[in-house]
């Protein structure tokens, strides 16, 4: 039933009547021979070792990301889930070519000192529209580590705030700042989890949890890491282990914090830890690392960066959680384009004017796109649609999978919109399983250590799951 | 003479026929009412205290920045000196409609994962073309802080590769990084110069020591700082003393170096200290730094996020150095809206991938302004007329300020283009003075504890610097 009525009412068909209905494959390998071209001579100047091909994004339609061979594949990675709706999307190709994109390009303010008379119609028809329940101010940056970065730096200056109370700045403060030493510097720290992915500045990287690769080499700062709980899947079929281990890792959490040598001034955690393999928690989790950030006075830091603006069936994947009260902060980048954080206290906002604070203070051009973004995902309905899709999705995939047990199992992220992951039996497995779809028309990506993750766009329909499905089947069938 | 042959080309008068002659006033004082009104509203959602005016971007017009009430200020502080080329340029509004434009804002790709197939074709026209002598790499970034961060892990990880040689991370490294700690964390340190500002993310802002408000209540890392020569202008006219202060704040430098509990990977200075006041040094204390930081393997890092595209009357300022040997990396941001760094050394790439990397890794839409900014400042030589217009500002000033030794001295820039700053004696004087150019319409900015920087953009001719001087001395003499 759903089915045919959201086939019947393609968005994607109306959006992109060029889209193809199936992988176009041109070249016998993917990058093909120009793309290998390109990125040996971009390689010279650029650091590209990562490239899994060069794109050709004027011949990019909706789902499908043309390589510069011609090669026209499925996208279910979709530039690290930050393409929002599809390649070549007509409503933001009007946007940027409207006078509001021109202007904003052109004449590029510093936000806070010139802020431009139009800058608080564009947040709030977009961004601030768009805002978690509870929230109504924003403080916007430009990539998710810049946003929880700020972040990280409205917690230390409001915990240091509350101290101090009204007193000003002390003398020793003033001095030891300019030395990077106490107690003008803070000694306090933010907690984060163990496989969080928070971003790869310095602050953010010391408390990003994931990889090794990621935090060789660069200083980091002494801050705590508590246990992220490794859940069962399906989560529903392991609900009295999964609680267990949750509570330990919530007990050890309340321990970190209590024990901590300085004060813990935030925690940050993502709705689902996305790069560090895509792992779950439970509302109660979340419930409970709430009530325990209240009772120890720690801000509580939702990082949506990669979880946020409708791919989890809500616009907020932490809005699955039903909180009895909002998080402090919620971080925001990618899909958005934008980015930055949000809040409701206006206590986050250091009482002095010039410390959150730098040139630029956001980019209008981006909170532009972002309000095209939001304005085109309610026109059509696409946080419910992809919650659909989702569930449609996921249907097929546990079928699929199920029949592979020594290759793939741990599927997750049911009702969850698109947000699907599974894992592989071990890093060949999952090479093959990548290198396999990719050669047959199908760019996807990996993430934890084994595991798989699907982010396609908001536009991404029964239709392209059918097309996905039947590709990674073939591909099972043959390892 | 010269005079004459820059007034009869006016780039301005041809990219700008309605640009107004001098600043055009319609409210009895700035901020208007509907800037006010303005303000106050946007400030119930975004942090803008530090507001001047709200500007009206659509109504400004070369060197005039318009607000929302209409008034029209000659704008010589340019969005902290990040606006390159008038407001509403035609040549920018070009690239700013181009297909190249809306393609790079649409479809927005994660460059080091799904390189575009025409990004070296954009930075080679655009961003490489500009580099400095010597240079022909660069990492792209999105602002000012994250271009020095991305230049400082680029130095730790190269100064431990150094040390490892071609052994593979040990065991303990890649358990104690995940920890925070050494040896997988590094304890390397980037030393800075009193004064300097190289941004305000968690690394950046460990180097940054401009003020104290900057850096209250934010951990830092323990990074030392060496003393920047405090200079007496007119620099030639005391060569003695700057020489005998420079050599003092040297073997300052090289003793820290020497004697840093931990190696300094790398130290980074800007030619000239912007934000801290736009303190020079001369030739000599550069190409001495050079010296010591390759005695002592340090990497010389030189961050021209505000000293770089052409303002100092060299398209980067280090290039008034002449160095024996090019910097190591070389930072920017600001005026070329693209940020990043350029280096030549390709063992400053990390040997594996993922390590300098994030989702973005930069964004294409800002290296196509880039690229039409730097075609611009080609086509119509503006890095020798900024330096012709900053010998004629620097002149007019001259005579005039030394008309008013009670309230400013210290003219400085000379030769630097209209890269000119001055001090004022003291805070309520500089207040003074900003305040009565705005009232009079121009709008100025400070730097450092008491001086006042200029900032104009490259399109800055001898009749704004006409109008200016005579708004200047108006002020001056009310006081």
């Amino acid at each position: 039933m759903t089915q045919t009525r959201l086939k019947s009412t393609s968005i994607a068909a109306t959006y992109f009547p060029e889209e193809p209905t199936g992988p176009v494959l041109k070249t016998g390998c993917i990058p093909g021979p120009k793309s290998q071209t390109l990125n040996t001579e971009l390689g010279e100047v650029f650091d590209n070792r990562a490239a899994y091909f060069v794109a050709d994004y004027f011949q990019s339609v909706g789902n499908y990301i043309s390589d510069a061979d011609g090669n026209k594949l499925l996208d279910v990675f979709c530039q690290i889930s930050s393409n929002p709706l599809g390649y070549n999307n007509p409503a933001l190709a009007k946007a940027a070519k409207s006078d509001e994109m021109i202007n904003a390009i052109i004449n590029r303010p510093a936000l806070a000192c010139f802020p431009s008379s139009d800058y608080k119609q564009i947040l709030q028809e977009g961004i601030l529209a768009a805002a978690p329940p509870g929230m109504n101010k924003v403080w916007t940056s430009l990539s998710g580590s810049d946003a929880n970065e700020t972040a990280y730096k409205a917690a230390f200056m409001y915990q240091h705030t509350k101290l101090r109370g009204d007193n000003g700045f002390t003398e020793d403060e003033m001095k030891s700042v300019m030395a990077n030493s106490t107690p003008g510097a803070s000694d306090m720290v933010i907690l984060s989890f163990d496989k969080g992915f928070h971003g790869r500045l310095f602050g953010s990287l010391s408390t990003t949890r994931s990889k090794e690769i990621h935090k060789l080499d660069i200083p980091a700062f002494p801050w705590p890491k508590a246990p992220f709980p490794m859940l069962k899947y399906p989560i529903e079929e392991h609900v009295e282990e999964n609680r267990a281990e949750e509570d330990r890792c919530l007990k050890e959490l309340e321990s970190i914090i209590k024990n901590s040598p300085t004060k813990v001034a935030a925690l940050i955690v993502e709705p689902v830890q996305s790069e560090g393999g895509d792992n779950h928690a439970t509302p109660y989790f979340f419930q409970e690392v709430r009530r325990i950030s209240q009772e120890q006075e720690v801000l509580f830091i939702v990082d949506e960066v990669q979880t946020g603006v409708g791919a989890s069936g809500k616009f907020w994947a932490h809005e699955h959680w039903e909180l009895p009260s909002p998080p402090d902060m919620v971080t925001f980048s990618k899909k958005f384009q934008a980015a930055g954080f949000y809040f409701s206290n206006p206590e986050l906002q250091p009482k002095q004017p010039y410390r959150q604070f730098n040139t630029w203070c956001g980019d209008p051009s981006k909170a532009i796109i972002a309000k095209a973004i939001y304005q085109e995902i309610v026109k059509n309905d696409l946080v419910t649609r992809t919650g659909q899709v989702g569930d449609y999705l996921y249907g097929k995939l546990n079928s699929v999978l199920s029949q592979y047990p020594t290759l793939v199992s741990n599927l997750r992220g049911k009702n969850y919109g698109t947000f699907i992951a599974w894992d592989c039996t071990d890093v060949d497995t999952r090479t093959k399983i990548l290198m396999g779809c990719r050669a047959k028309g199908v760019n996807i990506g990996g993430c934890g250590d084994v595991s798989i993750r699907l982010r396609p766009t908001l536009l991404f329909e029964e239709k392209h799951a059918d097309v996905f499905v039947g590709v990674l089947e073939e591909v099972l069938k043959g390892l």
